[in-house]
């Protein structure tokens, strides 16, 4: 169970009828009472964000919530005013069905960009999904089937924590990410719950560190979609004395919450179909870990380093160049480069090292690359993919 | 004729066996007097430049030149020392058989990242071109085709311009760039060579701007590559009065070498092997030129919008989501897109337009795509190819 795992959550997953397979594709999840939670949220920065986004902001700017749904297969995206005025119609649906506040609800959608909402779908399916809402591991299952797209499985994950006054608080979450960790890939959504006791500014706080270093070390590119959204509702079920503030107990919250988000982003990166590689690449040696982020981020984004491992070619050349052009100071001639432990690139040239073993590592589904810039203390660490027949043919709808 | 085309200019190209096929892989250029004259340069701006990078940026410190030798199959990039070593090599090689000083020799190579160069081949491969050397326009096609790497055909231009003392000037010019318009592609290399008489301060200006509009706008992602390089050489043989200021005369001169980088840069375009589409996406009403040319970069290089032109889509949802995280301001709401005349995009929702029509023109080769962003008057024109499993079949060495 995920959603529903912490105290007091419910959850429901409906087929409504935005797929036109008949697919799950209505999930909701609320408080057991109905009441208004500490909640928060992470979003897009895309400019050109959902309407779903703006509404979400918009309900969350009083750090509350007490439900939110989800739909899948039209991103509500583009559709200019009539988007907004859909998905508040969404909240309006959702508060009315469980009987809380509209401003209590967020909306997530995630789906085609530019096509108007199937209302008249909704208009029946969000009731349908408020009837069928409840606690238990079964409901949410079904709340992270409803928002799954190109997801081959569903992608749900639980943390605990103990905490000073002797409680143990539950972290729960659900996501959906496009199979292909790609750069400018489709949505990623997720929702995560606890019934830890927190104020709504440090639990927000918890979030932005858990997402940094978790799906957005998922993200290739510097792109992020129309409707990138990750939230948390904290119904303080737990019974533990309030966080408020820094110490020992936000750190163990946090410290849930990030490893709910960790499972979920490694969740997508196993659920990379259509890729033949996953590669983790972590960047050492750089003046500063953002410096390595930035470096790390090129290399992973780099159509030509992709090719390269579908190709199953350790041609580190291309990484250099790739490192080159990051904006990051290093000496190109003090690069050391390794994949899965072995070494063809010291100093930025050639070395001498085992071809063929080389080539045997490079023929499997995982590979860690390593690059040393020798110039600071600087790391990080990036999981992608390489690109693929496949990629295209998911992304072109020719397959 | 290419860069024999101005007069007092001589070229050769030979095999001399750094390609394993035996194709032509060397090419010289040389004033015909073997001295010295006005010389100018544009580099790759990546940390990781290549050997021969370094060394025609020292050569050219002082504004002259009197040869250019360039070879393909060997980037003779990320070599350390001993590529440094090889480039002035080859310049000193050049040197010897033309009869002119080493320091007056610029070197450019392209092809593999990360191996020694092949300086056996070289050794008796320079010589060998020396002596080929020629004037006319035998001779110049034999330079084009020394460079080819995946290039299908080679590249040539020529321009004249009249100048208000009655001369006429000449620019000629070739290039080599991969056959695919792809992010971070391989090297791009172009040699113009002119008849002017112009200082090399303006004459650096003139080809600072040319590159802008011309090669820079096919460079689909902010990726430059460890080698690419553009060379002018000016000897004065028209005999006009030495330009050395701005004014008509630079001007008409400027606009001679703009005109060859264009239609070598068009060349480039039209020889996207690979590639089903040959896209020109203008970004228009953006708050600055700058900006403009942002937002057309990254949409250009998305690899999701490069998939929905080979699925022959006019999916602008995903333009609009790229444009969302161009860091460039403007209202998603006002922005207008079309292809090919049609717009099925009007202030950022979708319009209605002949779908049959639209669909039709999408099978096609060309697609011109506008996007106004109506928020200023800032305008940008980039070319870019679609994303195919033939690129990927290129950059794999798995076709």
């Amino acid at each position: 169970m995920s959603v529903t795992a912490a105290k007091g959550f419910e959850a429901s997953g409906v087929a409504c009828g935005i797929k036109p397979s008949g697919a799950p594709d209505l999930a909701l999840i609320t408080t057991s009472d109905r009441c208004a939670v500490s909640a928060a949220g992470v979003f897009t920065q895309n400019v050109a964000c959902a309407a779903p986004v703006q509404i979400s902001r918009r309900h969350l700017e009083d750090g509350r919530a007490a439900a939110v749904v989800l739909s899948s297969g039209n991103a509500n995206a583009a559709t200019g005013e009539q988007g907004r005025q859909d998905a508040l119609r969404m909240c309006q649906l959702a508060a009315e069905g469980l009987g809380c506040d509209t401003d209590d609800v967020l909306v997530c959608s995630t789906g085609l960009i530019g096509i108007p909402m199937p209302m008249a779908a909704l208009e029946e399916g969000v009731p349908k999904a408020a009837i069928a809402v409840a606690g238990g591991s079964e409901a949410g299952d079904a709340a992270a089937r409803g928002i799954m797209t190109t997801d081959t499985v569903s992608k749900q994950a639980v943390a605990t924590a103990s905490l000073s006054d002797g409680t143990t608080i539950t972290v729960g979450g659900m996501a959906k990410g496009a199979a292909m960790l790609a750069p400018s890939m489709a949505t990623m959504l997720a929702v995560l719950t606890t019934d830890a006791s927190i104020e709504s500014d440090v639990l927000g706080e918890a979030l932005v560190d858990a997402v940094d270093g978790t799906f957005n070390a998922l993200v290739v590119d510097a792109c992020t979609s129309t409707n990138d959204t990750v939230l948390v509702l904290a119904n303080g079920a737990a019974g533990n004395a309030l966080i408020e503030d820094s110490g020992a107990d936000l750190d163990a919250v946090a410290s849930a919450i990030t490893s709910v988000c960790d499972q979920l982003a490694g969740a997508m990166a196993s659920d990379a179909e259509g890729a033949t590689k996953l590669v983790t690449l972590t960047v050492t040696g750089a003046p500063s870990n953002d410096d390595a982020r930035k470096a790390a981020r090129k290399v992973a984004s780099s159509q030509l380093v992709q090719c390269s491992l579908y190709g199953c070619d350790p041609y580190w050349g291309r990484i250099i160049s790739e490192l080159g052009t990051s904006g990051v100071k290093f000496d190109p001639e003090q690069v050391t480069i390794s994949y899965n432990g072995m070494t063809p690139c010291v100093n930025g040239i050639a070395a001498s090292h085992d071809e063929a073993a080389l080539a045997k590592e490079m023929a499997g589904r995982d590979i860690e690359i390593t690059c040393d810039l020798h110039a600071g203390e600087g790391t990080a660490t990036m999981r992608f993919t390489d690109l693929t027949h496949a990629y295209i043919d998911e992304n072109t709808g020719t397959s």
